[in-house]
């Protein structure tokens, strides 16, 4: 039987070959050999990264290298970010349970999944959460709550696992319309309208513009957009802005 | 309220200072502190363990050690032995999932007990296993399942502490979500966007209209919109169409 694919591990900026091989560890435990890694620092695959991967080092090996988090998302169509603290913006919480269960919703559904996992020291910047369609949680000692990242990669896969056998794929949304858009394509649309909303000034100030976008960004996440969703968000915009001669000169 | 008392961690022979230092971090991140050696090498409370905890040092201190196994669990009711591969031996196996129900209806009961973890490389003695009533064993990858001791801790005292009744799944949403915007807050931006669609001539169709309608509204629906976001996107329309008026005729 076809192994379930399992989500993509996707480390931003690690800081340390050593944890990229312990999280390859953690990876493979689980089952998971998807790792991608955003601008890590040059020469990542070092013996240090192999040897803390304790015979992991075929993960190592298959594991991409990209630019930026955005490109390293770009092909799957639900994104967890992890987070080890409450963040200012509207996003749902999931904890690795629940993501869990969605993630073999997703995979039974051949949608692919991910997950982010931030620099070691600071955690991802709002900028990659708001990438993400949700936020992951590992509820733990509110006390003390310092998971080291393959720990924090260990749970999320343990829980993957574990959600393998047993658990009925859960109730998905009905939508009848077609599959989850693809980052790459959910980010297109916001391109296109943060290039329209610039040009009318929308955003025109400059220090509210990162959580103006970042915000607009998660609204449209939540709503969890179909492919066609997608288009017709595109075409609303461009039928907004398009001067069709039905209105005087100087706007509504 | 009383917190519940958590299973006794039992690390017999540990090899390493580090790793009881490891294993005392994971056991806080789990709210977890009755932490119980059985013959450590001497001195093992030194520098390195204490570094290794990472704040978790006052378990280290609260540690007690024994001179073996059976000591070590004289006072405890319940002893789940923790086993990486099969033991031809007839006792019942439990998942930690398993375990930590178990666990919590024990402790509900005033019944204390532990879980006993072997030297980090040769695991457990039957001899110790022996001891225990229940075998617990983590289901992980069976073609590679190298959990280190702190993995191995934390992945138990985890199932341990999402068992219990103040590990409810977190808030649905991150902080600053703002109330969900009314049904009559919905339906005004709803008609200004369909107002405004229907000037340029996106909803022409008239057939089609009222199936374009609802699925507009069902994506804007399903974003779970707080009054705050139905204001942008008031905003949004209305200044993509005033820049339409500003943009001239003939169109983009």
């Amino acid at each position: 039987m076809e192994p379930a694919a399992g989500p993509a591990v996707v480390l931003v900026r690690p800081q340390l070959s050593e944890n990229i091989g312990t999280a390859a560890r953690a990876m493979l435990n689980a089952g998971l050999s998807d790792m991608r890694l955003v601008a890590p620092r040059p020469n990542w695959l070092n013996d240090k990264a192999v040897a803390a991967s304790s015979g992991a080092d075929a993960v190592l090996h298959g594991a991409r290298v990209f630019d930026s988090t955005a490109a390293a998302i770009a092909d799957l169509r639900r994104v967890w970010a992890t987070t080890g603290r409450n963040r200012y913006m509207v996003k749902p919480v999931h904890t690795p349970r629940q993501a869990a269960a969605a993630m073999r919703a997703a995979g039974a559904a051949g949608d692919r999944c991910g997950v982010l996992f931030g620099p070691e020291r600071t955690g991802l910047e709002n900028d990659d959460v708001s990438l993400a369609d949700t936020v992951l949680f590992v509820p733990l000692n509110p006390a003390f709550s310092s998971l080291n990242l393959a720990q924090a990669v260990l749970v999320v896969g343990y829980e993957w696992y574990q959600a393998g056998d047993e658990a009925a794929a859960p109730a998905a949304m009905t939508k009848g319309a077609g599959r989850p858009a693809t980052k790459e394509h959910l980010t297109g649309f916001f391109d296109h309208l943060e290039r329209e909303l610039d040009a009318c000034g929308f955003l025109r100030n400059a220090e509210k513009r990162p959580s103006m976008v970042r915000n607009i960004r998660n609204m449209f996440d939540r709503a969890e957009l179909t492919e066609q969703e997608v288009r017709t968000l595109h075409g609303i915009v461009h039928e907004l802005v398009t001067w069709r001669g039905k209105k005087g000169e100087g706007g509504a």
